[in-house]
């Protein structure tokens, strides 16, 4: 008998009531009754990211909906700065040059946070730059961003500040219109516990004002066509309408528990798990840990590689490895969503019993599983 | 107590075997087990399409999987040709415009196929051309082009086709690689009978060839990267696990009816749907009417508005009304994917009542739903 266990960050586990919602009947998108589904999700959106702006809602994956971000604001020859700590950023990087935006990138080691006063110099070198573009968290880094002290300084500028909060949403705290958040960009498998397939961009009053102006060419994803359609709790194109009914059931979830009690859990579990890696004996990947994952780093010469396989095969249990020059080098556990203490004694039961069945020796069997306890 | 009976060109009814895998335990999408799933779904796509050729697989609409085959293989300035017979046509048009595509395009009434001599002449006029865009079928107008008369024309010159089979998909007979088409658009919602959210797009050698030059900027959707991760079944972001578990289910159900059994399936229901309205004394919408769909023509001054909200209202049957200039002057009843006979029935026996109840004389009472009963 086989117990299957995903503890990755993302997709994350979808809970039983969530999950039953997307198989129901198929509805009609241009009804009262998604209309109803729709109004739902997107009061509930802006419950989630503390905003009283529209959230445009797409069919799509976080990548599109880092694009619409970029397209909808931005002209080609526009300068932005991208802060850079993982492959996301990376991401953002691409995608603005794609579009002919030219890109001041400021790249910082992976498991550092971006440097608020880096972005301030650049801001002051170029007063010409339109947007500054970061992560809320980067998975690859499992890094967290001080966004509040980036939109301190970038609000003061004319410059818009686009975030990325596709991994962090409903983990790490967020406050939109208070920390003047200009572009919001998230998705719904992740935080908000349900499968993939919908992508979000929440806009302030000064990003629409940029909106007006950006020449980047769009239709499918233009905002000024989706927001219309919003009014009528309609999208202007066919919405993954079975993936609303699943995101409207996991945003009553997330109103049951209370946003603030939700950000409060994922700081506790992400305590423990930090606390659970360093007693395995290993040292944390990020300076400013992120509170929806903990990376590790393992001994040098260690194979990261066959630790994650042999975990799944033996044990069902799937966590994720490094990405890029960490192939191999750390591992990842998710506490993201769906997830609990028991959820990261699984994980750390499984890592205790691989680790040493690959001839490491555990510092304190026992005491990796007893801090995941110690969430509880 | 109310049963719900969605007669609609799309979304479709969802079988229950597809709709139930979609609740199933997300997968991680970098697994061997969704990596099977992917190769289900993308070898069943070929079969479906005729095709050889890689299918690229998109979190979208089907507008974006249109915007997608444009940004792919043209670049600012080009010119195209546009066949447009209905509201995807425009749709076509407002793509291309976006991106600064010029077009010539050929507008034919809805209800009339574009003419095949009429783009002859077009490509004659201008040997620039790059591409030519048409519908399979536009659900708008319930018009079947004359895909293959087209591709005939264009294989004979340097432009590629392009040919939109979202609503057609599955219902009218396709042969992607002997008819010669280009880039074949079409989504997961529609004949493929599983929710919406997955788009797809195919396309041939010489669709390839223009895409190195095609300069349109582009990231998410750009087919070098889609293509490149194919070989490892993936995406290269992360794909709507869910909908592709229900897709291989419905790609499963087209395979065991048989993919020239479900068109001739379709071509009986519309066979019988287009005798019906004609028994209930309309007027058929098309002169070249498509085999997923039936729209029939209200006598002047009739409400067709109030006829659909009483068929919703009073009988739980949804079907469709006119967009645009046709709102509440037509009606059209889809027959299109999970549907039968027995659906065909349902939505004629209430059309019968509902025409009745509203003042209007059938000819005939109870001869449409004879009819329907024929495609039995």
């Amino acid at each position: 008998m086989k117990k299957y266990y995903l503890i990755t960050p993302g997709p994350t586990p979808v809970p039983h009531r969530v999950a039953a919602r997307s198989a129901e009947p198929i509805l009609h998108h241009r009804t009262k009754e998604f209309g109803e589904i729709f109004k739902a999700v997107q009061d509930g959106m802006k419950y989630v990211i503390k905003t009283k702006q529209d959230v445009m809602m797409l069919a799509g994956s976080g990548t599109s909906a880092m694009e619409a971000a970029v397209v909808n604001t931005l002209s080609p020859g526009d300068h932005v700065i991208v802060g850079s700590m993982g492959s996301f950023g990376e991401r953002f990087i691409k995608i603005c040059e794609a579009f002919g935006v030219h890109v001041n990138a400021i790249r910082e080691e992976w498991g550092t946070p971006v440097n608020p006063a880096k972005i301030e110099d650049a801001l002051k070198k170029d007063p010409s730059v339109k947007a500054v573009l970061i992560q809320h968290t980067d998975t690859s880094s499992t890094t967290l961003n001080d966004v509040k002290a980036v939109a301190d300084i970038v609000s003061k500028t004319s410059a818009i500040l686009i975030v990325d909060s596709v991994s962090g949403l409903g983990g790490e705290e967020l406050h939109m219109d208070d920390w003047e958040i200009d572009v919001l960009v998230t998705g719904c498998q992740k935080g908000l516990m349900t499968a993939p397939g919908i992508a979000m961009v929440a806009m302030s009053d000064k990003a629409w004002a940029h909106h007006k102006n950006a020449k980047c060419p769009r239709f499918s994803v233009d905002f000024s066509i989706i927001r219309a359609a919003i009014k009528d709790n309609e999208t202007p194109w066919t919405p993954p309408v079975t993936l609303f009914l699943s995101l409207s059931e996991a945003i009553k979830m997330v109103r049951e528990e209370g946003i603030e009690n939700t950000w409060a859990r994922h700081k506790k579990l992400s305590a423990a798990a930090r606390a659970a890696v360093q007693a395995l004996g290993f040292q944390l990947l990020s300076s400013r840990p992120a509170n929806v994952l903990t990376g590790a780093i393992l001994p040098a010469g260690f194979d990261g590689t066959l630790l994650l396989r042999k975990m799944l095969d033996e044990h069902g249990v799937s966590i994720a490895g490094g990405q890029e020059h960490l192939k191999g080098k750390i591992f990842r556990i998710a506490h993201m969503g769906y997830m609990n203490a028991f959820d990261l004694m699984i994980g750390f039961g499984a890592l205790e019993k691989t680790l040493t069945d690959m001839g490491y020796k555990l510092p304190e069997p026992g005491k990796a599983i007893k801090l995941a306890q110690s969430a509880l």
